[in-house]
Order: structure tokens, then C-alpha cells, then sequence
């Protein structure tokens, strides 16, 4: 931030308030102070029989890989909302958005992921203007080695076990870079809470 | 706002850049596009035996009711963590953060609630500088009508009933304003996803 969006003074500075933990953008003229916090990315995986409904990106980052639509949740809507919103718009299909069943906490980009189960309700379907095809793909038609991002991996992992397992549960975790490589600290804590 | 943070021009307008499907604030000087989106508001339940802890609001908004521990989450951490830090800052308690326990959708206000079941490993707690006072509280010991917020009153009422059930699940669901009143609409679709 160079300038003050309140009074637009140039003195802008990063630094702790008074009363804070952590450092922000402050101005110095008008005090007024800027918080910056992480973005909700939603999604869905839609499901048609034995086969997922993957995009091709028309847009960076990862231009040309394969992806679930998935996108940033706006203000004004729910978290199934803008998932079905995003499958609208990345692949022109309406969803039935079902139980919500990954959230990954992505802390180095500042992130988190949630992504639905979905039902294709029809075969009706094409690339929107951030995709440049769509496609069916059954587990072992998904380009693997091809797919944009982490969350993806691990979404549609997990719910290929999940399918051969016969029940979907929440999946919970973290994915972070390490030795720039990304991986998964999955959380299953069951915490005791009968004792005292 | 006001003032472009980028150029510092006053040219200031809210409307629909090229290519998408809402307005933004939008500087016609130098074109930037600021986006605004979703919070999230991260908490725990922190469980000692019979009881939950509470804090008594020492701030605005709704100052002198009661609420479990939850704030912003913060960029370059995760959820859990969000949680885990609001309970220290506001409950002086170190928890052991475990299962994501309920995820409530505050369109009108722009935020997502993530609690998370949490074990007090120590009888050890204080009213941090956001609170007046903390209590540990069996079910029958819960001000009800001092609670701060919605989501925290559904949250301890779906606490209370799993534990009679013998088991905690995860709850979804919108909270919406209709006729002055906070509604929760839970979410407990189950799409049907062997058709096709």
C-alpha cells in the first residue's frame, strides 16, 4: 500500500498499532489502519456415475492444467454458493452442491480451500471464457501429472478412496511448501474430551 | 474508499471491470481493481470435563455478553492455529485444537464461523485484554440469553447434543437475517452421486 484509501496520504507506514499483535498498514496522517486477511477459494467436484468433471485453465497461474472449478468466494454469498457459482462459471454447469468434504489451509499464499461434493445433474456442459475445455474423467482418466494445483491432487485422491471405501468423509489438513516441494500435514487430532 | 492505495488519485468509481460479473472499486487513473471478500472468523470450544470456557465480551460489538473464543483469522496462518491463538489472547488458555467441529455462512455480514473442538490440558485461564471475565460452564450453567453471536449459541447447543449422542460431527449451515431475526438454515444435503 502506498497510499492512504481514507485520506490519500502518502504516509504510509508497516508497523505494530497500539493494542496489536502483528504489524499493518497505518497511516500516519489519519491513523486509519488496514488489515490484510487470508481469501476463501471454493469449490465442488462435480460427479457424473464413475466419472469427475475436470477444467482446463485458459488463465494463469497454471494456464493449460487441469483443475476442479474452484474460485474466490465474493462478498454477499455462502461458501456452496460461490462453489456452484464458480462450476458455473469455469465449466457452464449447474451443480447440486452436496456435503462439504476437503479444507486445506494453504498459510504461505494465504488461502483456504474448501471444497463440496456436487451432482451433475445433467450432461450439460463446456469450457467458460477461464477454461479452455472441460471433460469427464473417470479416476483413471484423471491427467495426474498434469493438474494445476495441490488441492486438486489431494481432493480428487481422496475421493476416489473415499468412493472405494463406500462413504465420503471431511477431509482436514494443511498444505505447505517444503524445500519447494508441497505437502500435505493432514489433521486427524481427536482430542480427549471426558477427561478431568 | 476513497483514495486509490496504488496512485493515490481520488478517481474513485465502483463499477464492473471488463471480463467480470460484479462492480468493484475501480481507480480510473491508473486502472487498478480492488477486491474485497469473505473473513474468516476462527474459534474453539475449549472442554474441561463437564464443562465449556467462556469469555464475557470486553469489547464492541455486543460488550458484556458471553462467547467462546474466536477472532480474525490472520494471514500465514492456518485455521486451527487462528483458533488456538484467539483462545490464548482472549482466554489466557493453551488449548490442544482437534476436529473442525462446526462451519456456519454469514453472507450479510461477509463471514465464515470455523469452530474447532478443543481440550484444555490445564485448569489454567484469564480473562485476556478483549475480555472481562472467563467461566467454565456446564450445559445448565450456559447464559443463554447473554450469548454474543448466533453462531455461538448453535454452536453450543450442537456441542451439548452430540455429546448426549456420544459423538461429535462436523455442522454446516447458513445463518441469515430474516425479519430481524438470525435463522440457521443447516446444510445436510446428501447428493446422489452412484447415478448416471
Amino acid at each position: 500500500m502506498k497510499f492512504c484509501s481514507r485520506c490519500g496520504s502518502e504516509h504510509m507506514v508497516w508497523r505494530m498499532p497500539e493494542g496489536d499483535t502483528r504489524p499493518r498498514h497505518v497511516c500516519d496522517s489519519c491513523g486509519e489502519i488496514f488489515y490484510q486477511n487470508p481469501n476463501i477459494v471454493a469449490g465442488s467436484i462435480p460427479v457424473w456415475g464413475e466419472q469427475v468433471l475436470l477444467c482446463k485453465r485458459a488463465i494463469e497461474p497454471r494456464f493449460g492444467y487441469w483443475t476442479l472449478p474452484a474460485g474466490f468466494m465474493e462478498n454477499g454469498e455462502t461458501t456452496a454458493e460461490a462453489a456452484a457459482r464458480e462450476t458455473l462459471e469455469e465449466a457452464c454447469a449447474q451443480v447440486v452442491i452436496g456435503e462439504l468434504f476437503a479444507v486445506f489451509n494453504l498459510p504461505q499464499i494465504n488461502q483456504v480451500y474448501m471444497m463440496f461434493l456436487a451432482a451433475l445433474p445433467a450432461l450439460e456442459f463446456g469450457p467458460g471464457s477461464e477454461s479452455l475445455e472441460c471433460r469427464l474423467c473417470r479416476e483413471d482418466e484423471i491427467p495426474w501429472s498434469e493438474l494445476a494445483f495441490p488441492t486438486i491432487t489431494h481432493t480428487l485422491k481422496f475421493f476416489f478412496e473415499d468412493r472405494r471405501d463406500g462413504r465420503f468423509r471431511l477431509h482436514f489438513g494443511d498444505i505447505v511448501r517444503e524445500g519447494g516441494e508441497a505437502v500435505l500435514l493432514e489433521r486427524r487430532v481427536q482430542v480427549p474430551l471426558t477427561g478431568a
